[in-house]
């Protein structure tokens, strides 16, 4: 195959700003690797409320569930943010789509650039060869549970559930993803606490026999919190339920210094969404000065999914490229910097 | 009043250990300040379960809800951690146990030490200076909320719920101690997700108005995760619920690079419970090796709690004077290091 019908969200904030150069990278891809790419543009998040009152209108889930894959920008706007009252909500589109889509695994790859080292927080002895792979449970637990608050409010409550079926597919596609690596699945959970976390060791104890090379380790989620400051390096690949990947992944992904390089790739039995892991950084919107690596090494990880490896492996190679060479934005080099659209356009031209 | 009523619980792995240096301490300061400290031994966790079948006998709660104050070492044991199927487990105990006394809030104060600095896995300039106390809601959310787990093992759920009274205590003991200190407030939630957290957002745009020099921030808990590890000085007082603060508490504690060194108290209406923030440590049980500074710390918050503040800045300095004189356990130094026994003997002399 070598059409692809790409469903775009560019989203908030920055989102827009980012997937645009997402789309140059993959015009030059499909004229050096001669394939078409046809892109459908959906509204989605606090854009997608303004225009039309709705966060995932019906008309972008149709352009998603058509598409072969979807490219995503950014979502969020502290207009809703600081109103605890606001009936609808930017994030209520992204889980929905995620749920529609049955998006179960999100997966994050972590990795330092040696370039880059000296801009992480924590010291280089630390992070140096840190090479990690979260797969966070992504469409259950307590963002899809029965939630509820009281019409006086007086108290609320939000339902975490898991059932098996929520868990074996990510499960073993963690397991399996480990035996193509190092060999060592950890599961984050706080199975001192939780039902739902007991069922998570369980079902993993269970399915453990299947793949005898790796080795499963468990890890209370507030130990978890302390060991990837202290030694990200113990660490191979993790499996974790949605609200602790949502936490954890978050604070892994400061540890190389370059949260703006981060890629992550959601995906299901039929679909597959791809985007930055940093956020609409609304103060950034407009300015040109958003870094674009992340959503161009999402756009990587769509390739592979999308069974181009060769394009995901070129476009990759353009990132460090340009990583090597600190054609860079503001963010990575304060002194000597590139706006996002050179930058887009620098590992454009690589290709 | 001179005359107090202590509780011991040593509890498991180096809990007993860390705990004689604490009870050693206090007998130099009942020398010293002339006053009386009568300790109730009680058993509590692994070891109550061994020996009685109960994580918590009521023996042991019922000599905490008579003393005017708890000293707790550590909980938890590998045996139980790793079979889900375990019936009663040492954690009950605890949790019971805050539930009992009413302890709603955990607080936990981090500062560095400068002479420790260099042990951090963060840069010095990233950590220098950082001050922060945390209070962590203790007695509801997730940790006490109904849980099931289906008979067939089909699933499993939790529930986390808040009812206004739950929050607002601690919420006002947090605007209190921001008011004392730089005036910052910062609560981390989900609000974005969350029911549960719009009614804390809710509860604290209520009550900010009665603090009028106090200045409240919101953080979602994935940023604050990031945020934590970036920036630690941005915060000064954090407030957030359970399950939250206990996996941002213990990130936050290895910021200083001396978890071993790290007090909390856990409070409520009418009694208080301290403890070390570090964990059971069972590797280390026995050997002499545990640090048992973070306990002489707590013992040095429970100073303050019994309105003994002479005693506790004493004890403060105490520990301060053996840390300068790296008169330390082998965590803090590895080529010239003492004894558990002999540090605390130390910080007893010098009182
Ligand atoms: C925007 C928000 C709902 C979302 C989440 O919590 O899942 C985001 O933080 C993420 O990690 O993709
Ligand atoms: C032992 C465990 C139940 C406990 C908790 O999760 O509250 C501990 O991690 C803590 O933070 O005191």
């Amino acid at each position: 195959n070598s059409y692809f019908k790409i469903a775009v969200l560019p989203g908030d904030g920055i989102g827009p700003e980012v997937v645009n150069e997402s789309i140059k990278v993959l015009e030059a891809v499909a004229e050096v690797f001669q394939c078409k790419f046809q892109f459908s543009y959906g509204l989605m998040g606090a854009e997608a409320i303004f225009k039309t009152g709705n966060p995932l209108p019906d008309e972008t889930l149709k352009i998603c569930k058509e598409s072969d894959a979807v490219l995503f920008g950014a979502i969020g706007d502290p207009i809703f943010d600081n109103n605890p009252d606001a009936k609808v909500r930017p994030e209520q589109g992204l889980l929905k789509l995620r749920k529609e889509l049955g998006l179960y695994a999100n997966i994050r790859p972590l990795k330092t650039y040696a370039s880059l080292i000296d801009k992480s927080p924590l010291k280089r002895d630390i992070i140096e060869g840190t090479d990690i792979q979260i797969f966070r449970e992504l469409v259950s637990g307590i963002y899809f549970g029965e939630k509820f608050t009281d019409p006086d409010g007086k108290y609320a409550y939000d339902v975490c559930k898991y059932s098996t079926e929520d868990i074996i597919p990510i499960a073993h596609m963690a397991f399996k993803e480990a035996e193509k690596r190092k060999k060592k699945l950890t599961l984050i959970d706080k199975a001192n606490v939780l039902d739902t976390s007991r069922l998570w060791r369980k079902i993993c104890q269970k399915i453990a026999p299947q793949y005898p090379d790796v080795q499963l380790d468990y890890i209370f989620v507030d130990n978890a919190a302390m060991q990837l400051v202290l030694n990200p390096k113990q660490f191979d690949v993790i499996l974790t339920e949605n609200m602790f990947g949502d936490i954890i992944s978050d604070e892994a992904s400061v540890i190389g210094g370059s949260i703006g390089l981060l890629p992550s790739a959601s995906v299901g039995e039929e679909n597959a969404l791809f985007e930055p892991i940093h956020g609409s950084y609304p103060q950034a919107k407009g300015k040109g000065i958003a870094n674009p690596v992340a959503s161009i090494l999402s756009t990587a990880m769509m390739l592979d999914y999308l069974e181009l490896p060769e394009a995901a492996e070129k476009l990759k190679r353009a990132v460090e490229h340009a990583i090597e060479n600190r054609y860079v934005t503001v963010d990575l080099n304060s002194e000597q910097h590139y706006s996002t659209s050179e930058v887009g356009s620098f590992i454009a031209d690589y290709i």
